[in-house]
């Protein structure tokens, strides 16, 4: 949470872009059908050109509109670009060394966008009401909103199966998600910050099912719960902040539970190479995590594949247990209010939770024994990176009073946590947060 | 806790053995060299016998020492029995039909021993300070003493290492274990409730490591963790609840965290058939559970496999996170003050721990994603057979609210724990404790 | 392979489209953006309609190329349809059930496109050279080549870096695939055959790694392994039919392996609701299974999840051991000639390998644990629908002669293997093959 | 094959203890209820004694029957002896060191039993008729016989429910095995090498069942499994070298399965501070292994544990699929002769298989993930140990020509197995073999 106040504060110092002359643009390269999206940030002087594309440094000429440069990766290879601009579109073409074999080269067509300029030098609240979703995790879907570091936005989700608060399908079913959402600044390699400000359900009920899922049935209840799967609705009482469930009788008669409304789905695009990504799958970008500690109140901080980040949002549920073990939790549509910060150059191996008590690492995997090996990598890397701690000494912070949770079972990857109360890294000399933590 | 009490009153109205004139055995006999052990509870009128013999029905005439009755199980196979009593030791042979073949029969060695009569009709406080301990849950250790359900008692248990309060190596390493006590009334099929009374540790060390267990060491870190493993010892300030690493220096300077003393073995003989089983194994009769809250004021379930359930207990730790991922959490000698209760004919699948604010079932195997469906089947099976849930609902319970936790990662089973709170129970219309689940 | 013959032979008798007067279109509706493809088998007698949709019923009016209809689902529900036909395409809009509320009706647009109809009533023999390539098995991806069952196909695929025959990158790295082919009369729930006819490394040399998988890499190895994942080229001597590794000197010098080309990549276009799967990727449609039993003259059976099928294949190997182990295997660009075949209303749960002594059933799941499960389900699969054991039975076959193999343990999903020898079933009562084996 | 060959020559030159005046016992330390055997090899001049204990060297005084002497081991510990003989048996105490304290020391029993001097130079060929059988891999049974590398043994096992040739149950079910036998030179750290010479079923039938086990029981399958596991008798054709399943009628009628009879038990004792091993339980010591490559014509190496190794053999099987499925494969008595062999200081990880045309290394852990690991790590230790491949060469075979087989689903672990043909490793230059892999 400090470390989160310090990041809001450094970007109201110095927001992305505002601090130098540089256009800003998204170029994308199209490699045979695959495009790769990278920031070209370009600073004119004359018809000089300097910048970076894609952190890399280039130069070159422009005579207004026709541009021509040369980028140069970190390995000496050298990409030239011809583009030309057309307002806030550019299209051009491009030379690239064959990957293979550096004898030859390669043609490859680009395309631009123009990043807008921000309006104000303020965090800004934005209100995103949206028309309609995204049942991928997609790097190539235009962003709904650009938004910078330090803003926050308010929006909605709709339920897993796409109905919206008034009980209407806007979507497919699949975990349709909200967004997405473009942060300037983000780029791959740094740690994007979600603060989930506000989260509450939006319509009076919730759309279940009665299921075990294969992950966690053993043989014994196989037989038997093969009668299961069926829907059940819930009644949510949001001024009590209780869920019943309607199916009348039987011996949950009297049942409450309390609300605790938490967001399945919340992910970033993946990189380049990559295809969309199901609303139902996940992975280090996050996305169908499904796990109940993505509450109001709680940070989330996903790694950084695409300029700009691409952040999607769904499949909220009005409480759940650990796993999901109904395949479908508490499903209702939610109304959202969320802020970003950005960590420049702050590498994370995968989604990190961060609640007032604990520091929570998310390991996802083919399997629970997989993804527990990769929470306690995370959680690791974590103390390694924030608190200096060396391996020895996490390794005894861990064995005196680390906790593992199921994040989730219902997908296909499983989700296992590693957490770590504060309060045992409150007596620990503190690490000065390394500068690239600054928010720039 | 409730049905705790309950049982309390069960046992102190009617203490096994007493209603009856029965004498009470422990007969074994010799299956080419592999021992079975089951409960001979004897009426004699004039020389007439009758009686059960492992819960079978049995009948015969007897002179005085010299006795021959015949067994008849479920199934109509009969067993014959000749043998001498001398004291509180009997002898002699039984002839068996071959399991394999009907028309055939087989000569086994048969011997035996007297349970002791109880002294009082009230429940005990018993203090047992032990002289030598075992490195197996063994269904073949004599008793170090009897005891009856509603008894309590006070007792020791060595570090992991076998060393005691003062320092001094009194066992071999691996976990030995206090015990076993016989717990008269315990029978096959039943479940022996252990409650931890009271658990403190005896001296002002523990001794670990700043290891990280292959279960949970993703394999970015293997390489560097090659150099971990090493003795790490705390210091347990008693007085103030709290342990600190003594190594000098380092970011852990400063570190405290509160002690939470746990038993990480606790475990019954295993059945007929098995061998001893090492005490740093686990499994369906308990064993190294290694799972923290193993701890003052919850109860423990185990299903009984041997006449009298043999109870060991050991391997106490000071303090422990989820999993004991240093393979050595703070093991420290510690004093123990348990009490046991019976529930008959109460089949339960595996551990059971009941805190004051959740029920647990604990699922062990080779690995996490089979312990995970292990344990929701065994809470599963715990809402069914006490709370009267059908299988849909107690699916729509866990999916609400269940909660997953590791127990251990350190041993050949991995342990994973379905826990449910008790609050979403509580206004669940009550099921009457069925009348199998009185203490007789 | 007796079987393939007879779907040769039926298909001779009955081509595809060749019976009938039907015109064939696919139809797509815009689901919110996610496209549902289904076959649309018009028939028109004056401005009457009626054919099938997807399999529904449908009955309408057409006046020339404005057509209006209606289609019925098993349940009842009704799908209306309003469109224009363009020479080869249509266009216009459907007016559907909201799924989650049958109170509500939902606006979609809909397009499509004329099958081409089949230019002769005998096999065809394609060839096709391929221009550019698919990085994912893509549902959204327009057919390369329309082809009929019992058609073979001539064509080329690039190794998985992307570079073909003369060492030129032509594609984005991660196993781009040639396709997809459409096959006429392919339809979801059906089973797709396809024959490897020929399949020859085209040129000299094969790429690989010196790497050891991590779903190989047992931690005491794990250190040392830091180092690997180096390139390694094999000289492919196509005359003698060996490779030999080129890395000078060592103890490899001499080492002579047979060559035994593969594809490691074969699969169809996933269903409706999936987004384009990663060529990286596998499942139930097939796609980078990596397993080295997809070699010349044997026949891989897939299920059908789109119309048409939409074959894609690629990723080829020149030799592979079980798994994949060096994540790269012996890559190597490729000439290939493949059969198709269909399988009308056989519906498979996972792909089959059949060679000319073994049957093979591929489990593909995150975890060996769980492929394995899957692969004995399909192969006891297999032979209750192919020959009409019940599961005793075929449980008894499996204990006395399954193999298990492991196909992959480079992907996401690990894949195991299945396997009875033939001739274990050859003195079976033989099964005749039900009629909905027929390719008609 | 050629180096167990070289192994027997050795053994023909040097047979262990017949080059020294040395006596050679078997001592035991009771360490609080826990044996430790070792081997003391001693040698007389006068009355100075010296020699070694478990390897540690040792000097003291002997007057005839009393001996005092000390051993120190390789951190200088000393371990202080007072015995007497008396014939073939010692006893005594033992002044050690506290293992967790050195400050202090305890006191240990002590007794032995003198090792039988070899009767001839010449390998025997030894006759064993079993009267009775271990339930357990036990390291405190009493040897059965006294053998020497280079000998062979002719003797018989039960089947897997105890019951012999003639259909009588001599044993309690659950795998008993014949033995153990006492392999003079074998020590702690060695590989014991056990050729199969021969195999077969001595009696005309074998019972099995219609099961498949868990670890094969996909979701789907499971309700309809519940009512297997039905027995099923198989008539052996022992002239004909089939097995064909009794039960009449059904689609089976007409099965022949050829008979490829195999060991499922092969094991030797556990070490120090383990408890006898169940007879159905496996692991690096070998034991339940239940790979149907243990047959005739094939060696199978075993890390050796204890003084003689202890070897057990059992459950045999007249033929089994991978995995044995079935739980029971047709388990069937049978006739068997082996030869053994000692590989001194050549420590191997797990149990290896050698075939005339195979290598092949057994993993087996708690899941096949984990268990194919191990196997891929044991194939790469012999590669370095026996071909002196580096690991990056390791890999490349691998790569390009490893099998992986399952070997059992049947027990507590699972069993892989990592395969390489020989004719892969036939071009490349000989590893001369190392000193210590001869058999003295």
């Amino acid at each position: 949470m400090r470390r989160y106040l310090l990041m809001l504060l450094g970007c109201l110092a110095a927001p992305f872009g505002s601090a130098s002359s540089a256009e800003h643009w998204v170029v994308d390269v199209d490699h045979w059908g695959s495009p790769e999206y990278q920031s070209l940030l370009l600073e004119r002087r004359g018809d000089a050109l300097s910048g970076t594309l894609g952190g890399d440094p280039l130069h070159g000429r422009g005579d207004g509109a026709d541009l021509a440069f040369e980028a140069t990766d970190a390995r000496g290879a050298t990409y030239r670009y011809r583009v030309r601009m057309d307002g806030d579109a550019l299209s051009g073409q491009a030379d690239f060394p064959d990957p293979n074999d550096p004898a030859r080269r390669a043609r490859h067509d680009v395309a631009g966008r123009r990043v807008p300029a921000r309006g104000a030098a303020v965090p800004q609240r934005h209100e995103y009401v949206p028309t309609d979703y995204a049942n991928a995790f997609d790097p190539h879907r235009a962003p709904v909103l650009t938004i910078w570091p330090g803003d926050t936005v308010r929006t909605r989700t709709l339920d897993s199966g796409g109905v919206d608060a008034g009980g209407a399908t806007r979507a497919l079913f699949g975990n349709p998600q909200t967004g997405p959402f473009f942060v300037v600044g983000a780029e791959p390699g740094d740690t994007l910050a979600v603060k989930i400000e506000r989260l509450r359900p939006n319509r009076a009920y919730a759309d279940s099912l009665d299921a075990i899922v294969g992950r966690a049935l053993a043989q014994p209840l196989v037989a038997e719960a093969a009668s299961l799967g069926r829907p059940r609705r819930w009644t949510l009482d949001l001024a009590r902040g209780v869920a019943r469930p309607d199916a009348g009788g039987g011996r949950l008669e009297g049942l409450e539970i309390p609300l605790r409304p938490m967001l399945g789905g919340l992910g970033v695009a993946p990189g380049f190479g990559f295809p969309p990504i199901s609303s139902g799958d996940s992975g280090r970008f996050g996305g169908n995590m499904d796990f109940n500690e993505v509450v109001e109140g709680n940070i989330v901080y996903l790694p950084v594949f695409q300029p700009g980040a691409l952040l999607y949002l769904g499949d909220a549920h009005a409480a759940q247990g650990d796993g999901e073990t109904t395949q479908y939790a508490l499903e209702t549509s939610m109304d959202v209010e969320f802020g970003v910060e950005v960590l420049k150059g702050a590498q994370i191996g995968m989604p990190r939770i961060e609640s007032p008590t604990h520091l929570m690492a998310l390991g996802q995997a083919g399997s629970l024994d997989d993804a527990l090996k990769a929470a306690t990598a995370g959680l690791v890397q974590w103390l390694r990176q924030d608190y200096g701690l060396d391996l020895s000494e996490a390794a005894q912070l861990l064995g005196a009073g680390a906790e593992y949770r199921v994040a989730t079972l219902a997908g296909r990857n499983a989700g296992m946590v590693a957490k770590l109360p504060k309060s045992m890294l409150a007596g620990l000399p503190r690490t000065p947060p390394p500068p690239t933590h600054d928010a720039r």
